[in-house]
């Protein structure tokens, strides 16, 4: 039989994290590779009071086929939230999305032909490159540092004419893979250089609620509203397994979202987002969120401490020939990088020997990826498999600079 | 702000249904325009039964994030339930989707090239042309009739070389939107034709199990394996709320779904899976589904005894002149015919001062759309409304005949 692939198939490829989390499937492992919340702090009682009211009350029309752009006291919800958060929006602007992923699904959809100049972070969200990709963009890595995309680069980058970059794809918020945060005065750059060259931003911010001390900086979109195409998420605030984001686009933008979203799966299931709207009713996120940012917060303090315990310094200091990590502001990862003449990918089976699993950091590069960079998620481990793994990861990392 | 819009998004077009259904939005209008089904087969009592035992016993799995293949359990009842259906499928087969639209939108991206060839019958589901229009085909439609696509045709359209097209999408039972069935003779014939020139076929399979009084014959993937790309959904025999589809592949084409699976939306929601797969449990769906069979028979007997009542013959007597309608053996939609020099379209807003709707049957064809056909769904409304309505309709048919 003559199945014939089209051609972006071929460039679409099996996760590499899919793959490394395969590996790391083994019994007793300690794992801080996969980005994966923890499941304490998913609201099973709330789930299921609302659940009971929402079949209860209004069962067939929760279980019934709904509108594309979502249901309406969600979207209320959302609008009303995010204006809380200083952003102007109005409900008619929000979509939801079957998980913030879809979200970039049909941005790529709608904003990439095939050879268009997209630019990202240095490294970036994977599963953002996975979603791009189908679209056959070139993309294009802006140079990056501790506070996220250098303006100047992305001035360079941006381009012009029919060589103007279709997009930047940010994550100011405890990106994932690095944990870092865009400072004010970068946001103020980056926002500039995207309004004076009229560089559409595809603001991501999935992790922008889980703050240790200090809520992040205002978002991109607060100040440029017609420049800015915004994703939320409610997999690191309730649950993932709900698939359950949105996107906030710009009233020009949204009329084609709205179809792609028909057009990729019709609605967002209508029986999640009833339940999620009952949950969110009388202010729950405001008493629950609180309680994730602290037990994230104790993990990464955690993490930190086992850190300097095992390597004598607080980051930053121990030269070349330590291991060096950041000190995130909130959401789920830390990044490292690995003494000199280390390579992640090859350490990650000895770690694994030794029952402690990490994803190289190399996963998150467009291109040029820094064959020493490791990501570590701090969320899914407790306190004390925190101690012994980074405990065991510092032991493999002694053993192979000792084998050098 | 520079926003530019993939050249794909040009071709992407708000759905005419969702138009129309906008128009029919009034208080008190029986309406046969859309295609939701009923709302008393909702199993709203096991959906509440099920959803307590799914979250007070593994409630943080179901809510963490999950697979991509989909829920293991729930992917198995799939495959035994499509083997006693005749089909050789094997849980690794089967991937679940977020409802079977979104199969159609994987299909479109793992198969699909700007300008590819692709077959459709004539008149063909709207939403599998506007899930594979952003992939930019040019869309062929077969000869058909009342038994499905011609084989002849389809032979000769099946073209070859760089020009063979890429699949030919089917719906052989109970159609959207003719309520047509492909005949044994007829599968037979184009399995035939398919297997001879190696053309590929999606096989969308959503409303098989909504037969009246037997079931339709074998899929055309139980003739044809490997060269069958099958779809299947629970949105008609459970509820489409949930968004819950699945696609059975064949091994070679399994990884590329799955990757643009991944891509789209990580996985389908856990949650809704681990419910429907416990409410699946001790063959619920062979109790439930007889149930609605029964009912949309009776409201399928409903319509064409009204349509007798009103025009004075089983729906291909009473010539050019009088309404034409067919007897479909299952489903949810009855396919019919206008008068001469009427024009459905137009009959449309007349329909609605007359307090019953439906949809122009031009929405569902590729190209040389038929004026006068009309899909009225008979799952919606109730026996009374149905008697109503369909008064309604031959009062509106009588007045458009009089004013030519």
């Amino acid at each position: 039989m003559s199945w014939k692939l089209a051609q972006r198939a071929d460039k679409m490829n099996p996760s590499v994290i899919r793959e490394i989390l395969k590996v790391t499937e083994k019994p007793g492992i300690i794992s801080f590779a996969g980005g994966l919340p923890s499941p304490q702090t998913f609201p099973v009682d709330a789930m299921l009071e609302a659940t009971q009211k929402v079949l209860t009350q209004d069962g067939r029309s929760a279980l019934q086929y709904a509108a594309s752009e979502g249901y309406g006291p969600l979207r209320d919800w959302v609008a009303h939230d995010l204006k809380k958060q200083g952003m102007d929006v109005s409900a008619d602007q929000v979509l939801i999305t079957t998980g913030s992923q879809q979200g970039l699904d049909l941005v790529a959809k709608i904003l990439i032909d095939a050879g268009s100049r997209i630019l990202v972070e240095t490294p970036t969200y994977l599963g953002a490159l996975q979603a791009y990709t189908p679209m056959e963009p070139t993309v294009v890595s802006v140079a990056s540092d501790d506070e996220g995309v250098d303006a100047a680069d992305l001035r360079i980058q941006a381009g012009s004419g029919a060589d103007a970059a279709r997009f930047v794809y940010l994550l100011p918020n405890f990106q994932n893979p690095t944990g870092r945060t865009m400072t004010e005065a970068r946001r103020a750059a980056v926002a500039a250089v995207a309004a004076e060259v009229g560089l559409p931003v595809i603001e991501d911010n999935p992790y922008g609620d889980l703050w240790f001390d200090a809520p992040p900086p205002a978002s991109l979109a607060s100040r440029n509203p017609d420049g800015t195409l915004y994703l939320g998420s409610f997999s690191k605030i309730l649950a993932p397994g709900l698939r359950l984001g949105y996107l906030v686009a710009p009233k020009a933008l949204y009329p084609k979202l709205l179809q792609a979203k028909q057009a990729a799966d019709l609605h967002t299931p209508s029986f999640n987002q009833r339940i999620v709207s009952e949950v969110l009713k009388d202010g729950f996120i405001d008493r629950h969120v609180p309680t994730i940012r602290a037990l994230y917060k104790s993990q990464c303090e955690a993490m930190l401490a086992a850190l300097e315990r095992e390597f004598g310094h607080t980051g930053h200091g121990g030269g070349d020939h330590s291991l060096q990590w950041n000190r995130p502001a909130g959401g789920m990862f830390l990044w490292t990088r690995l003494p000199a003449g280390l390579d992640a990918v090859k350490l990650l089976p000895k770690a694994v020997d030794h029952n402690v699993a990490f994803v190289p950091g190399s996963a998150f590069y467009a291109d040029n990826a820094d064959p020493r960079s490791m990501r570590l998620s701090f969320v899914t481990a407790s306190v004390s498999q925190i101690n012994i793994g980074i405990a065991a990861l510092a032991q493999t990392i002694r053993e192979a600079q000792a084998a050098l």
